[in-house]
C-alpha cells in the first residue's frame, strides 16, 4: 500500500485526488489546502489540513499548486527526507529544495471541473533524482495509465510548449469560430463533428498529411473573401497569419 | 431510386461515390472526371465519362470540383433543365446559371484520401431555388446522415468560415508543434490523447469553459518562457498574437 499526500486544491489536485480513491494500492493519506471548502466534497473533513505542519508521514507529497506557488509548498513540508514531486509542465524538478528525494509526475492532459478525464491513456511523463524513487513514481503512475514515459525536466518543457499549441491555442480558435458563428446567427453545434474529427484525423494520419482548406490549396480568392467577413474584427489578424504560415509551407 | 451523377473527381468526389454506393435507393449512373485514373478503384469503367456531353439524363447532378471550375463546369452540362447543385462551402448558390433547378449540398466536414470519414453524423447543409428540389436534395442527405440542415448560402460562407478556423487551423498549429516535437527529439505520439481530449471537451463544454493554459491564468512567467524558447523560429508570432488574444479576452 503507498500513501500519497496531495499538497493543493485545484484542478489538477481534484483529478488527482479522484484518481487515487479508485486505486486499491494507493491510500489518499492527507490533502492540504489553503481553504477547506474546495476539496470538502472529495474527502472526508479529517483528512484535509489547512495547516501544512499537520502533515503525516506519507510515501509520497504530491504537489499540484500553481508554478509561483511550488517552491514555497515544498520548503514547508515538515520532514527533512520526503518524497516530493511536483505536477508542473514547465518547473524543473530542481525547484524542489527542500529534500534530494525529487521528481515530477506531470499528466499531459487537460483539466476542468466539470469534464471527467480518463486517467487509462493520459501521458504520464516522469522524472526522479534518484532511482528508487522514480521506481515508485512509475508504480503510482502504472496503476492510473498505459502510458507513462520517462522525460527529463528539459524535454517536459518542450512538450508543455507543443502542448499549448495542440490544446489551449486550438481552443481558442474553437472560441474565436464561436464568436463568428454568434455574431451571425449560425449555431456553434453544427461545428462539432468537425471538431471531433480533425482531432481523430491526427490519431492516424501526421497533421502535414491532414492539412485541407484555402490555404492548402492555395485558393486565393476564398482567402480574400474570409478576410473581407473578418473586416474590423480582432479575428482578422489571426486568420491572415496562419494562413500565411500555412502558405509558406 | 434516385439516379445521381457525380461530376468531379477529388476528395469531395471520392467520398460521396462510396458513400452513394452503399445506399439502395441510390443509383450512381455516372461519374464525369478530367482523367479516368482517379476514380477508376471507384466505379467500373463504363459509368466515367472524360466528355460531358457523354452525361445521361439524371436525377441530380452533383458537382464536386474547385471552386474555380463550378461555374464552367454547371455551364457545359448538355441539359437544360436539369436538377444541378454543387457542393462548395464558400460559393453562392447563384453560381450555377445553367439551370433554374439549383442547390448547394455542403458536407461540413474536412476530407482526405486515406481516411474514411462516417457520413452518418456528418451535417450536411442543403440549400435549393425550388421546394420541391429542395426535397429530392434532403431525401438524398437523410441517407447519409441524421444531421441535415437547411441553409442559405449566406450562413454558408459563415459556417465555412468558422470551420476554417476550427479545422484548418487547429490542424496547422497541430504541425508546429510537431515541428517543435521534432526540433528537439521529443515524440510527437506523446501528445494525441491530448489532442483527443481537445475536442471530446468540446462535445460537452463550451470552448470558453474549456480553455485552460499559462494564457488563461494570465501566468506571465510561462508566456515569457516559451516566447524564449521560440526565439527565433516563426512560430513565436503566432504564440504572442494567440497569447494576446486569450489575455484580452
Amino acid at each position: 500500500m503507498i500513501t500519497i499526500s496531495i499538497l493543493g486544491a485545484g484542478k489538477v489536485a481534484h483529478h488527482l485526488i479522484l484518481n487515487i480513491l479508485e486505486q486499491d494500492n494507493l491510500t489518499l493519506q492527507q490533502v492540504y489546502a489553503r481553504s477547506k471548502n474546495k476539496v470538502n466534497d472529495l474527502v472526508s473533513e479529517n483528512q484535509i489540513i489547512t495547516d501544512i505542519n499537520l502533515l503525516k508521514p506519507a510515501d509520497i507529497f504530491i504537489i499540484a499548486v500553481s508554478d509561483d506557488a511550488i517552491a514555497e509548498v515544498s520548503n514547508a513540508i515538515p520532514f527533512d527526507n520526503a518524497f516530493v514531486v511536483h505536477t508542473s509542465g514547465t518547473q524543473s524538478m530542481d525547484i524542489i529544495q527542500k529534500t534530494n528525494r525529487k521528481g515530477v509526475l506531470y499528466m499531459l492532459q487537460t483539466f476542468s471541473y466539470d469534464k471527467e478525464v480518463d486517467f487509462s491513456k493520459m501521458p504520464f511523463c516522469l522524472e526522479a533524482a534518484k532511482p528508487t524513487d522514480f521506481k515508485l513514481l512509475d508504480k503510482i503512475a502504472i496503476c492510473f495509465s498505459e502510458k507513462v514515459y520517462k522525460i527529463s525536466s528539459e524535454q517536459r518543457k518542450v512538450i508543455h510548449l507543443a502542448a499549448v499549441f495542440v490544446n489551449n491555442f486550438t481552443n481558442h480558435l474553437c472560441t474565436l469560430a464561436e464568436d463568428i458563428c454568434k455574431k451571425n446567427s449560425v449555431p456553434f453545434d453544427i461545428l462539432k463533428p468537425l471538431i471531433a474529427e480533425t482531432a481523430e484525423k491526427l490519431q492516424v494520419l501526421s497533421p502535414k498529411e491532414a492539412q485541407t482548406g484555402p490555404a492548402a490549396r492555395k485558393d486565393i480568392g476564398t482567402i480574400d473573401s474570409h478576410l473581407q467577413m473578418l473586416e474590423g474584427t480582432n479575428e482578422k489578424e489571426i486568420y491572415q497569419l496562419i494562413t500565411n504560415s500555412i502558405l509558406n509551407r
